[in-house]
Order: structure tokens, then C-alpha cells, then sequence
């Protein structure tokens, strides 16, 4: 079968790979559709995020969505033909972290496209069953996909306990950041701020419920957030942008007693750093978000009641072919790009 | 100036009394609009709620709204002409649980209509400029008189800590459960389930949001909340009826880990029960839910925004001069009365 | 093997049962010590706790501690010869709430002595090696099976959210609730109030910590609390009693905005009852807590560090051939009777 | 009377300033006692904390304690002769975060020695009545004076939410990080980490229930802590030093999920800065710490109770006259020197 590898920075070749075969528990999965999430670019663009580095050819690739073509031994919950979301990762079960509900951060955790681990940008993986949800009528491959983006965003907003009636600001409006601005206009936010340099994104934001946007290149958000709340700042500011000031952006336009979610990964130097006087004159509250935990069946729920609308990111479309293009189209980080999707269109369905 | 006091049980009467001044730091709200509340028609009805009697003739009435028409000394954010909403209560702002910031559970609280301080169904009330909260264009009386049942609605969703995609079940919708179903929407719930025995009120419930109404005289809420939710139960539970049997339906509808908020005031014996064997088995919490506290900003935003439907709710009107019917009418409890308003109709404004 | 099994209420008998032996994942324990708990007291006088009914020979226990005989294929952390503790649940760890972390809430635990899965009271148990906790140097079997209430207590413990500083009140120190006043102790709790019939428990639980204590028999306790406080009342109450009064005395024991722990299960009625009234003027909150959950890591190293006494609440001990007189002291409940353990003293170890 | 004001950097005099007398509400306190903080010794050698800066000659001081002379109109808990703690913070009463129950976090909030308020270091302050808390027999000055750092230890640790079987380390214990160690063992905590440069605060450190303390300069805490956790980590870390190594040290000492809580100042740079993808993979959560807040009675409760050392970490005690000594004492930051107090020892009592 094909599978899309990382051969070095800015290199992917389409191989030919052995099909796997599910172990008892797991399933087979053709696959159907796979977003690119930025992570990935990380990895396209410098080889490494952090202290996690690429040495040896890797599948990319965790946003997938697919049919299932086989169930291994004890499967009992699917059947060849359903049609599936698949979380991207595996943790231990049995660790600390694990027991405590909090998969997220098993330190033992296995996560596609994450080195050592491949991908999702193959035609078929193998599964564990528990890792995979059977998508309802009216949610296709392509939401299946975006539930992973979701996911993490809907994990974010959890970490930041919203209440009605609040002001938030959303601080880059890539995917992530999108599915914010439309989780704080469902949780009844009064107020929605949200920053990006890309004007194709601001309509977008604004589209799913941002009251007010700004561009940092042309303006200042803070100052402008500020002058929109009398002075007062935000309940709760959402990083999401990948770039330095953004975080001091967050921290500057946060009131008293107000929470910092921390979504994005820094480009360039691996630190988080912010204003020491304002940030403790406010108290305020940082919390890291790390992927996201117990998401899929909730989001399934969310997307099948239409309280979301998944699919209106997705600006560009390539199949598997193309994954190269797909790539270099997601790195360009340029107005009109937001999520790159890769479909196994030659595939019968 | 006239006032309506309560003599009896049943028994209300429109009084000539003086007119208030405002002491410094008060203003004189002309009175222009107020609803009836449960509590009082308990002791329009009852003459007491749990050990608190009324003895004295007592002017009932804590939902009001109005127009300012003088400020004592010291007053600075408001000015004669000013509409308002009036916070019914007035904490001693010096306890712990005032400078905790739970005012709602002050010990020394005075608050209208409550024996032995009048409420606010008379043409004037001298009432502390702290307390009074400016209506936006947009918002009229009896949006300013409905912010008071809402701010207790939007205090019972804060305890909850509802999260989007949650479960959500109202146990009884007059007015305040009519609010609670609006927040569960707000709050991005996937399910609304609602109880009463009218129709008129769930047919508003579904207007407001509310997925699936039962009528618990016609058939079993909870069986019908375990088959569709797959046997599983709600997130929380909210109670909100004043009778007996919600409690325990609200306990048995839950799911393991669920929260049940305890809105309702009940009537007859005070008393609050459920079965121990279920609640211990599922680990639940319950909230009680004491008035509000810091919600008449945040409300106000939230009807400015046009997030919130305050006026459907009002069934009925009434003039200052039919106040005995009013409260016949509220306590009538029958299909068709949700809240009952009076308006002071006869003065100009 | 020996296995002390309920015929009938107040009929255990000694049978010769199979041994088992352990599948893979399971180690075999040969049991040492086994607490008597009151749930395996009412079992014994009565059948049933609440719904759940003992139909057919049963082996109850579920507060065992012993020695790794042998182990099953696949496990690692354990070998023969180890001492352990044994945690008597065995959640599925699959449903919803073993994955957000709260295996306690299982639906489809499986529990040592509730029907129909047989306890702990016999020579031998297989069981799963990740519910079996090594016992450090210091901790004997009798402490292993205090560990149990011990986890309890924690767990009802961490549900308060206890601050140091506070005041705390609990009603009824049998084990579990000696064990919260030590861990209330342990907490910075300023002053702790402990209620009980049995002068002897009071006595324990001055020793640990208690600094005032009640017998409700003679005296009213809530009037004593609110004298001790300022006519305050303290911040928590944890009811561990198992008779109603004290539902409704913890609940008037509380200040404001406290919160009321309900570990006891009522014998009778299966009902938890309260006034209205006063828990909803100040706005309390009730957690149910239902066994303990991620508690004997922790609670092994805080045992180990010495900062909790696991073994003076042990009063009696009897050997396995004299398990019906151990049942029945621990029945008898009066004065001198606190925690009643079985010894498997013939065995070498 | 007499004033010890810094009129630059490095520069304190005393002054004769008039006596203030006491407004309605307020009470004149005749100070008898007053510690050295930090943040002084920041104004004494920087003229600045972050973007505040000392421009007029001002009065530094804000841990006092002493006797009342002369109450104000309506001052009825106190009287003259009462020995009292006095709250350095005066916030405003009025703003959302007042109303909400942080006062720590008012932004009007009038702070005693933050220019352009004067402190304590006078020989009386009039003072509201409601700042000013009575020490209880057996409460000295000192005492009184040193409940300030207890307090905003005591609100650091709240913020922490400590459970009892916890791991923590507290990076620095200058005064405030020695009374987070102690109410880090009185939490419960199983095993407490302190780091310092100074031999002397470690050794008070272990005194104060430290189990095992590191020097920075000797070696490395990280791999200290980590090594003797197995690999693991602490649960919550906090940061008292006022250097900028040790936030990243107590990042890197966190278990996945742990948290973070901020309470020194930086000197230098203005800037919390920490790895980004170490923080993000164990999704921590930092807490900056204001102040605090409710603190004073809770304090004395406990240490009327006996459950803290208030005293052992003053080292240095200067008459009023010498305070230009003390002030250099305390900027000499070096072993032997913990918590300096200036006495107002030529005054009777």
C-alpha cells in the first residue's frame, strides 16, 4: 500500500509499505481523509518541535478519518463498513496519568506522526478499537477528520471552566482558534475577540460568532480590546497563533483574575514568556493545553446536533498524490490557507 | 404614594403611605414595573415560607424595575431619568460571606418583601445606588423586573459549571426553569429534557430549547430520560418545580458523577429527601441554590446581546390597583400563568 | 480451602471451597487479614443493602490484605513472597467513568462481597495484579487492610476540599470517621468537632485530633457547635454514622456556604432526608461519597511516612474458624467496638 | 511623630511628619512593630517594581502590628489598648473584583509604602477599622507583624488546592517560602523539596518539615527531585525566590498535570519565561499569586492555635532609629539573614 513519509525537511515521498494486519483488539482501516494540522508542518518545516526530532523516514499525519475493512480478534463494537473518526492517540492505560482520567499526558503515550510513531497518511492503519468512533449519518470523512482540531479546541475551552455572559478574546484564528471563537459564541460569551494577520480568517471568525477583529500587523489588539471593554480586558484569552507576542498580547489583555489557555506552539525558540508585573499584579491563571482528552464521543454528538459547523476551514483539498503539495501548501502561511486536507479520493467507497 | 401590603393570607390591600426619601447614597426609584415570584405567592398563600412568618402588614414584591427621580447625597453614577433594574437585596457587605464575595449568603441580608422589610410593590422605594443598574436602550421594564427570576436562573447554571456538549434535564419550568432552559441552550448542551404539568409551559421550554418535554402526570420523566439518553442519564439535573416528587426524579434521571442544582422552594413540608442507595451509588452532588450573587451586569450584557428571550415569559399583566388579582391569578397555578407582572400604568414616564 | 460464607442473615458458616487459580494479568494471594466493614455487617443482619440482596451463599469481606502466592502470566510488578494490599474493587475500565478517572463510579464494577462476586473471606484469592499494591517495610497485613477505610476517608477527604484553618465537624467516628478527623488533622483544620454514642471512640478520636467532642445522647451536638463557633458553624461536616439524625445535625452544624460529606448508609429507610429551608439559605453543598478512587498508592506513602495511625482503631481480632463471633461483635455495635478484624493466624507466613 | 522615608536609592531618613488623626471608621494605631519585605528592599535598592517607581520621598513598610490609641466615629470592635495586626491593603469596596471576594485584585486597592500610599514605618497610621484585627493573648507584635507574609503564604498555598499524600517543592524559602513549607506539611504533604542558596533558611527549612533540601549553587534540584521521585515529579511547585532559574527549575520538577504557583517578584528583567515544550506536554497550570486575601483571621486562628512558627524566621531586630541598618541588612541577601523587623522599642506599651 501507499504511505506518505518525511524524508527530511521540506521532503515527502509517497512509498510503497506492507499493509498492516490487526492484533486482537484492534481494527483495520482504510483511510479516507486526513487534515494537516500544524504540528505536522512543524515537523515539515524544521524537522522537530522542541526536543522531538524526525532522524529516520516518519508517516505524518493524526487527523484521520476512514472505513473499517477488518476487525481483529475480540472487536465487538464495529463491523467491516463503518465509518469512523480515529483518535490519533494511544495511551498506556496504565500509568498514573491514565487511571486519572487525564490521557492526554501519559508520559508513555503513542501518537501517530509523533517520532517514533507513524502516521495516518497511508491507505490502511490498524487500531486499537477503543481508539476508534463510528460517525453518524450526516458527518462525513472530512468532519471525521476535523473532529481531532476540534477535539483539542473543545478540550481548551474545558480547561478554561466558561461561564455566560463573558468576554473572551481569541488570539490567531488557524483551525483551532476557529473552533474556539464558535465554542465560546456556544457557550454563551457576550464578547468575542479575535486576532489574526490573514483577513480570509477574520471573515471566517466573524462568520462563527467573533463580535469584533483585529489584525496586530495593522493595529493593537490589546489596545483596541481594552478601549472595547472600558478598560477592563477579557474573562479569558485563548492562545492559538504559534507566535511570540501573542502570548504577551494574551497576558496584556486579560482582566484581574482572568485565565490564559496556551494552545499554540511556539516557532522558533521553545519558550513561553510573558510580562511578570501585569501578570501577577491580575493573578492570573495560565493553564497548557496538551491535546485534548475524552473528546470524540462529545464532539460526535456536538457535530451530529449541528451545534458546530466543521467544515467551513477546510480551504484546500489535494489527494494523496499530492501530498507534497498538500505540504507546502499548508507551510506557505499565507491569507486563504486554513485547514489542507488530503483525501484518498482513488479509493472506492 | 400607594403601596400594596399583604394583611393576611389572601389578603392584599392597597395602602396609602408615605413617600420614602433617598438617605445618602440612595436614589428614589419611581416604581414601574414588578413580577410576582413564587416566594411570594407562598406567603401570599401561606403566610410563611419554613420559619420565616409574616405578621405585620408587609408589602410584598422583590422583581421590580423603574425610573430614578432623585439621588441622595453621594450618588454619581446615576441621575434623575436614569431606568433601572433593582437588586431586591441588600447584604451588610461587612460579613465574611460578603467579603468573601457570596453576598447571596449574607446572614444579615435585608431583602424586599422579605418580613420585616417591604418590598417593592409601592410607587416610590429608597433603595442604595449599589444596587440599582442602569437599563440599556432596548431593555424596558419589564425587561428590567424579569433580569431579577433570570439573575437566580443564570446563579443555579454558574453552580452547575455546565461545559458544551453536556445532558441537561429541568425538573418543573415556570419562570425560572423557563431561564435555566434558555442557559442550558447557551451553554452549548447536545439534549434539553424538560418537565411540568402544563403544556403551555413546555411548549415554551421547546421554544426556548428544550429537546424532549414530559408531562410526569401523563407518563414516567425518568424512564423517558433513560431511554434516550440510552440508559445512561443526565450531566445535571436541574429542580426548579416546588414539589415533592422532582427531587427524587431529579436523582434517579442523573448519571454517575452528576449534579443535581435545587432551585425550588418546596411546598408543605420543609423538607428536602431522595433515595440514599442511588445518590451514594452514583457519587452525586448537590447544589443549593441561595437567590444570586453578581449577576445584574452580566445579565443586563446578556439581554443587550440579545441572548436571552426575558419577555415571553410574562402571561399576564395587571395594574398596581388589581394587585389582589394579580396574585390570585399567579396563584392560581394552572396552564396558561407563567409570570404574573404588574405595572404602575397610571403614572407617566 | 476454607471460605467463610453468609447462608441466611446472622448465619456465616466455614465451607471447603476449590482454590482458585490466577489468569493471566491476576496474581494468587493468600489472604492474611480481612477487616470487618459495617457494609458486611449489614449484610450480616440484614440481607441486603438497599436494593442489593444476598441470594445465595456469599463470601463477604472486601478489607484484605496477604501475601502473592504465585502469578499469572504477564505480570511484572509482583512476584511470591510480596505482601500486598488488595483493592476489592475491579472496575471495567472501559466504560465512561473508568476513562475520565472515576472508576468508583463504574456501572459494571465488579466488588469483593457484594452480590454476586464473593469477598475476601477466605484462604485464597486470585486477583487482578493492578489491584494489588506492595506493602513497604513498617506496614503489616493488618495495617494492608486498614487501608481500605483508610481510602475511604481519603476520598471523602479529597471531595471536601479541605483548607488548613478550617473548622470541621464529624458525626460518627466508627473507622472511617476516625479516620477523617485524622485526616482533618492532617489538614490544618483549627478546631474539629467529633459526635458519636460510644465514649470509647470519642476517646480515639481526642487522640486524633478531635479537640471537642459529643455524645448525642446526652446532649445536643449542633447546639455545642454553633457555642464553640460564634454561632457560626463549621465549614464541612462529613456524616460517617449510619443513623439519620445526623444527616440532618450536619447539615444545621454548617456555616453558610459549607459543605456536607455523606459517607454512612442509613439503616432502614433507604432515604437521605434534611431540612429545606436551612440548607437552601446557606446555599449548601452535598457530595455523596461513593468508595475511594487512585487512594492506596497515596495512601501506602502517607502511611509509610507515619502521618496516619491505621491500627488503634482495631479492637477485636478472631481467627477465620471464629469468623461468625467476629460478625457478631462487629454487630453488636456498642461501646469498646471499633474496627473487628480476622486473623489468618494458622497459616505460616 | 517620627517617619522613616526613602528619599532614593539606598537613602532612608527619619522624618518629623504630623500625627495623623483617625476619620470616621478609622482607628489610630500607635505601631510597635514592622517587617521587611522584599518588595521593600526592591523600592530600597531599585527605586522600582516593574513600572511603579518610588518619585517622591515615601514612607516603606507594610507588615505592621500594634496598639490602638484612638478609634474614629463608629469604630465599635475596637478600643484603645487593643493589640492589633493591621492589613496593609485598603481596596476600594465598590469594584467587580471587590464585590466578587478578590480584593487582592482591586485595581484602585491603596497598598501601605506603594507609592504614592506611605507605609507602616511611622510611628502611628490611622487606619480603616475594618483593616485592623486583634491579637488574640499569646500573639505578640511580632507575631501580628509577621501574619502578613503568613498570609500571603497561607492564599499561595490555597491556591494550590493541597491534598494530603502530595509531593511539593517550594524553590527559595526566604520568609514566605518558609511558611509555605510549613503549610505544606500541615497540608498533609508527603514529601516537601526546598531549595535555597543559603545554608541557614535550608536548615529552618528542614526544621519546618523540609524532607530534603538542595543548594542550586551545589547542585542540581532538578535531577534531586526527580531522582528521589522516581522520575516523576512533584505535584505543585512554588516559586518564592525572586530569581529567574528557578521558574524553569520548578517547571521541570513538575509531574504531568501539576502546578505552578508564582509568588516571588524577578529582580532585573520584568518577565516570567519558562520552556515551552516541556510545560505543554504535561499540561500544567500556573497560578500567579496577588497578595491575598480573608487571610488575617484564619491566620491568627491557626496560630493562636499553635499550628504555625511565626517566629523563628525573624533573625534581625533594629530600634525605629537604626532603620536605615535595617533596610541594609535586608538587602544584603545573604546566609543568616531571613526576616529583619524594625521595633518601635523606645515607645511604652
Amino acid at each position: 500500500m501507499k504511505a506518505a513519509r518525511l524524508y527530511g525537511i521540506g521532503d515527502i515521498r509517497i512509498d510503497e509499505v506492507p499493509r498492516p494486519s490487526p492484533d486482537p483488539g484492534e481494527a483495520l482501516v482504510r483511510v479516507k481523509a486526513v487534515g494537516i494540522c500544524g504540528s505536522d508542518v512543524h515537523y515539515f518545516k524544521e524537522g522537530r518541535i522542541g526536543e522531538v526530532v524526525v532522524s529516520e523516514p516518519l508517516v505524518l499525519g493524526h487527523e484521520p478519518a476512514g472505513v473499517v475493512e477488518a476487525v481483529g480478534e475480540g472487536v465487538e463494537h464495529l463491523k467491516p463498513g463503518d465509518r469512523v473518526a480515529v483518535d490519533p492517540a494511544i495511551p498506556c492505560g496504565r500509568c498514573e496519568w491514565c487511571e486519572r482520567g487525564h490521557p492526554n499526558l501519559c508520559p508513555s503515550v503513542r501518537f501517530f506522526g509523533t517520532p517514533p510513531v507513524d502516521g495516518a497518511l497511508r491507505e490502511y492503519i490498524a487500531h486499537p478499537a477503543g481508539a476508534l468512533f463510528k460517525l453518524p449519518e450526516g458527518l462525513d470523512y472530512e468532519c471525521g477528520a476535523m473532529l481531532e482540531p476540534f477535539g483539542v479546541a473543545l478540550h481548551a475551552v474545558d480547561l478554561a471552566h466558561l461561564k455566560p455572559g463573558q468576554r473572551i478574546a481569541v488570539f490567531g484564528v488557524g483551525v483551532i482558534g476557529l473552533f474556539v471563537v464558535q465554542l465560546a459564541r456556544l457557550s454563551g460569551a457576550v464578547r468575542i475577540f479575535a486576532t489574526d494577520l490573514f483577513p480570509s480568517r477574520l471573515e471566517l471568525a466573524g462568520r462563527f460568532g467573533a463580535d469584533e477583529v483585529f489584525r496586530p500587523d495593522l493595529e493593537d489588539p490589546v489596545a483596541g480590546i481594552m478601549e472595547a471593554t472600558g478598560g477592563r480586558g477579557v474573562d479569558v484569552a485563548f492562545e492559538a497563533a504559534w507566535v511570540h507576542g501573542t502570548v504577551e498580547q494574551a497576558v496584556e489583555a486579560l482582566a484581574p483574575g482572568g485565565t490564559l489557555v496556551l494552545i499554540g506552539i511556539p516557532l522558533g525558540e521553545d519558550v513561553v514568556s510573558f510580562r511578570a508585573s501585569s501578570s501577577r499584579r491580575k493573578g492570573l491563571t495560565v493553564k497548557m493545553v496538551r491535546r485534548m482528552k475524552h473528546a470524540y464521543p462529545r464532539a460526535i454528538r456536538m457535530a451530529e446536533k449541528g451545534l458546530v459547523d466543521l467544515k467551513s476551514p477546510i480551504t484546500h483539498r489535494f489527494p494523496l498524490e499530492e501530498v507534497q503539495r498538500a505540504f507546502e501548501t499548508a507551510a506557505e502561511y499565507r491569507d486563504g490557507v486554513v485547514k489542507v486536507m488530503v483525501e484518498f479520493i482513488n479509493q472506492r467507497s
